[in-house]
């Protein structure tokens, strides 16, 4: 169906299941004359990919990326980039038990019964590994925000189960500080923290959940289409399909609605002749477009829901079992849904640019009034 | 742009500015033969009037609906239902002020700098009234939903400020006592709880947030499409972009990464032959697909932004200003915001039912394992 | 069905029954500041409207535009610009014999199995009313592709019945010399033959087709969208999308099937340090592009279904029965067509106008040669 | 650009450039349990395949298809299908001459000026190799309208330049009988005309045009979308989207503009019960829904436009060249368009059916009127 598709302009398609032969995604709407670099796509894959360290899954997957189509001598012709990662580590016996049990808070019985069928093993679309095409698209879409309007992405770990960094400055947070700590976490100690209770869960069998923070730095004022396609509501459109996500906030999000108005409404001033707010609670979005202030959104995620301890479950045909699941998966999947979230913002971000490009012609970056002009 | 309309089959594109002539509708892709009765999409209209009580704002409108096509007879045609609400208070001048002055973490700043022109009073398509549409659309919507699945949706106002309601069980609680409390809250005493801050917040010139619940019950196992028009995202983006959101959940939401994997997940069991999870944190949606149980989501709402208290800000021209707003406005959107919730859930879950359909055929709301048919 | 809608950025979705209150059309992806003008879009309207002569339907129809949205101070705002024409004439008496009974080779059958009902009289969605919205449209992206690029685009009846005028220059044709003609044929002598010929076929109550010929002049090179979206894909769609269009051709259309390819291709040449072609046998489209050369299409309209003489047919019961339509209908939809045609080609080239900026930034007319500059 | 993508419920998007490592496409919105049969695919795409007579191109390609994702078992699963054929016999050095001479009515300059770069060599994709995907989704679509609705679609080559096949009878034609023909023209004498015609072409190194036919017999009564969604529109669209088409015709198309509306309306009568047309000048299809007779259509192509005569053009940097074509080319691409016919018809007319499935319900192929039931 169309919910493998989408963006409008700068539109991806992802294919492919998690223990089948490949996996891949076909991105349209690039301008052409993008660099494109198999070396950075790779790079972000790397980033999501599987057996990274001890705290992710230990399947065993290079994830390596091949561009079929759309690039030509290092640039984007214009027309549709294909990528495709190969399914190295599949190993659908570790799924022979689970053909018939329905693994708890998973996609195994909703895929059932809607379909009436399902991939034979593992996940299929299901699986974690469905992102990889997203990833790939990001990268993408990262060097054009980048290039065209010096817009820069930067996602970290916020939460990992009760324990919060709370001293992370989304105005000046940097990858290198994320990618530092091997659970994508900026602060040192809270990161160490983090991973002695990840380990903790991962030794008990059981898994955790948490918040990954964004921001992306330098949007210019002026994305995002009211009334639907709100820049907010494609953000949490596209966060909210990233498996395991159960809530997304901008800006103040849930802790804003603790505020009153007088207290929550992002000042506006000049500065060396630009518009900006003095707070900003509204996330860097007002009535759905961006203000010019960073963009900033948190996505919550579930713990794992495949754990191996033992859970009482249903099979396919009706009969009540218990499940230790086996297959190697991931105590929490935090760290590596970091690159994912920055795929998807700045898959959002660009579509939205593009857009606000066809109806309102080129823009800069400048916050100058408009009258002032 | 495209971002006036919403859905893929059951797809509505909305039109009209605050303070304009008229506000609007065109419904595609509703089924023939569902009986569309003016007097019920207006029953939706009037609990998102304003003007309702005390605790909205004053401004004056009937919003009485005008049905000018796809119906005929009582009963859709199949082709495009247009609705058509009149302004009849628009009161342009109480905007002079407010021209050139941006409001803060209002929509004025970046509709002004994303089309370099604005509407010239009100909020435009910024505005609430925008939502009319969507309430109209949402009553056919619900309408289609009750009759073809049993589908019963409930909102209500789960939380001002601080104050929340704890104990509405989204397993039963009903539309009529959501109704009787003009602030919609169910629990009678947090109801007057809430009237009494809203009053003082009114009073203070200022403003509350809160957040608004829903759930829907009924909902057949197979809705929703994976990978990227999930149940869950497609809330997440119908519920975002309604003016003042500013966060999502679905199910546990953020309260859910504060549990371990072996806490959070929701064991199948068998109840009179069907599958039943025994918690609900997935909030009835597994993999982007309804499992049957009770879809169930959050919606924070910021403080409505328009205060009447004096505030620092700017204008188009880029001068420093202090801006007491005039206008009238809700001291707190929540109560109108629970129908809107309401008429966007069910947007969502027909326009996925009707995709589903087509897709995988008739579905009924059996939660019989597959394998035991 | 999302088949009321047409577009991806500039989109157009219209609504509204034959017989019903109003026929109207919601416009989105107007870039902002556009000259929305009232008697520009009426004189469209006007140009389309019945009863202009006896060569058209006597329903007498003023077809007065009202502008509910998206216009403020004479410009577009950017947000979605609803219009609205009422129904005044509507003779829905008139149909009551028809009620049941399936016009040859008119819509009634197909929608009667489609969707087991249908508008109570009248074509309903299938009457050429539904093409106000489209002409309305029209009027302003015609506007937009004046102003913008200097695109100016004339649709003439080219043949009625076998009489065909065949010394229409598509590179000179202007629409004075189109209007000057009650048929809208701009060679005089072959004008005031067809005229007697469509009154002959009104006498004989029967009906005639013919052939609507359009070119776009000043097109830039690049507008069209490899691989499905051609500019000439959308084209044959749009025009094929006219009640009663049976055929069309682009450039060549069939009979360039008889030229061997020595002598059907179109030798390009420099022309004021610009490129050119000799011919025009593409009809300015190569590879679904445009290449800088006047655009030029033919539209085949077959001969009104709905005349007034016995016809054998049957009813919605599966009764054989012998039907002399009433109502009042077009001897020959050919002179009311050409605003139609017209507008239509305007919304395509609008809309693959916008989308080629967003992926390709912005384009002069130049024709000057990529690597020379 | 979303160029690439067509449908909107079973939905295909095609990637790849002539002469780049592959080709593919991926096909979403397959109801899950359809047979998916790699050699069936293949069949298909054997019959487009280059080399399979001394009539088309002898670039050799085996155009073997590899299916990555969607099937297990043999069965779609609901999931995208993405399938895959490597490019083995690319020989960019053949096109190294014509890296900056457009080639008359190609898409060199087309290309060249819309995206400012074009694939280095060979027609990118603007080449006929694109269609490959096309074949291979129509051969998945064909399957499903031939088990949900005993559909059957069948083209043959009806005119190479101007030798006609006349006595095709689009109610019985048979594809053995057209595939008996090595110019797919089903009746023999005029088939080894054709041969001849092109067979002279060929050594003159010039090119023929010509029309296929298409049938699709078994369609129920419903399918296709007023107003713009039109079944013809949309066969339109699919159609004039083929490389080299010129021009589409529905039913009676050009010819029955010659005819008064009584010599050209279907009459209808019972037959058996069910709701007929005497004659089929509508083509199967009134008010943009079918109406149960045998849709048909005609397509006519342009002689291929590169040959290997000298021709006057200019390259991209402004000169005036003459050139001589390389490469290997059809002298005539009307035998393999057969099965690209086939395919975007199929195309069409599945995503139609689901559409009208989504809205309207199961649709059996009774033809009995409505009110009789």
């Amino acid at each position: 169906m169309p919910g493998n598709t989408f963006g409008r302009i700068f539109r991806i398609t992802t294919w492919g299941e998690s223990h089948g032969p490949a996996i891949g995604v076909v991105i349209d709407g690039v301008p052409p004359g993008l660099p494109v670099c198999p070396e950075q796509i790779q790079r972000e894959l790397d980033r999501r990919r599987p057996g990274q360290s001890r705290l992710t899954t230990q399947r065993k997957e290079s994830d390596s990326v091949q561009i079929l189509s759309g690039v030509s001598e290092g640039q984007s012709l214009g027309t549709p980039i294909s990528l495709l990662v190969e399914n190295q580590d599949a190993r659908p016996q570790d799924y022979d038990l689970m053909k018939k049990v329905y693994r708890p808070s998973h996609a195994d019985m909703t895929y059932d019964f809607k379909y009436r069928r399902r991939s034979l093993s593992g996940g299929g679309r299901a699986s974690a590994r469905e992102t990889i095409g997203r990833v790939a698209a990001g990268a993408i879409a990262q060097e054009w925000l980048r290039r065209e309007f010096g817009v820069e992405i930067v996602a970290w770990v916020g939460k990992v189960h009760t324990l919060a960094a709370e001293n992370v400055d989304p105005n000046t947070v940097d990858r290198n500080a994320v990618e530092n700590s091997p659970v994508r976490c900026p602060i040192p100690e809270v990161s160490q923290q983090m991973i002695e209770l990840i380990d903790q869960a991962r030794k008990n069998r059981d898994s955790l959940g948490g918040v990954v923070e964004v921001v992306a730095r330098g949007c210019p004022a002026g994305w995002g289409e009211p009334v639907f396609d709100k820049l907010d509501a494609l953000l949490a459109h596209a966060f909210m399909s990233i498996p395991a996500a159960k809530g997304v906030e901008i800006g103040s999000g849930f802790s804003g609605t603790a505020m009153a108005g007088s207290e929550h409404n992002d000042h506006f001033f000049m500065k060396d002749g630009e518009v900006r707010t003095r707070t900003n609670r509204s996330g860097g979005i007002q009535g759905g477009i961006s203000n010019g202030m960073p963009v900033f959104a948190r996505v919550a995620f579930k713990p794992t829901s495949t754990i191996n301890k033992e859970q009482p479950t249903v099979t396919s045909e009706g009969e009540e079992v218990v499940l230790a699941a086996k297959g190697r998966h991931d105590p929490c999947v935090l760290p590596r849904a970091v690159p994912i979230v920055e795929a998807m913002t700045a898959i959002v971000l660009m579509d939205l640019a593009l857009q606000d490009i066809a109806q309102n012609g080129p823009r800069t970056g400048s916050l100058k009034p408009p009258q002032s002009e």
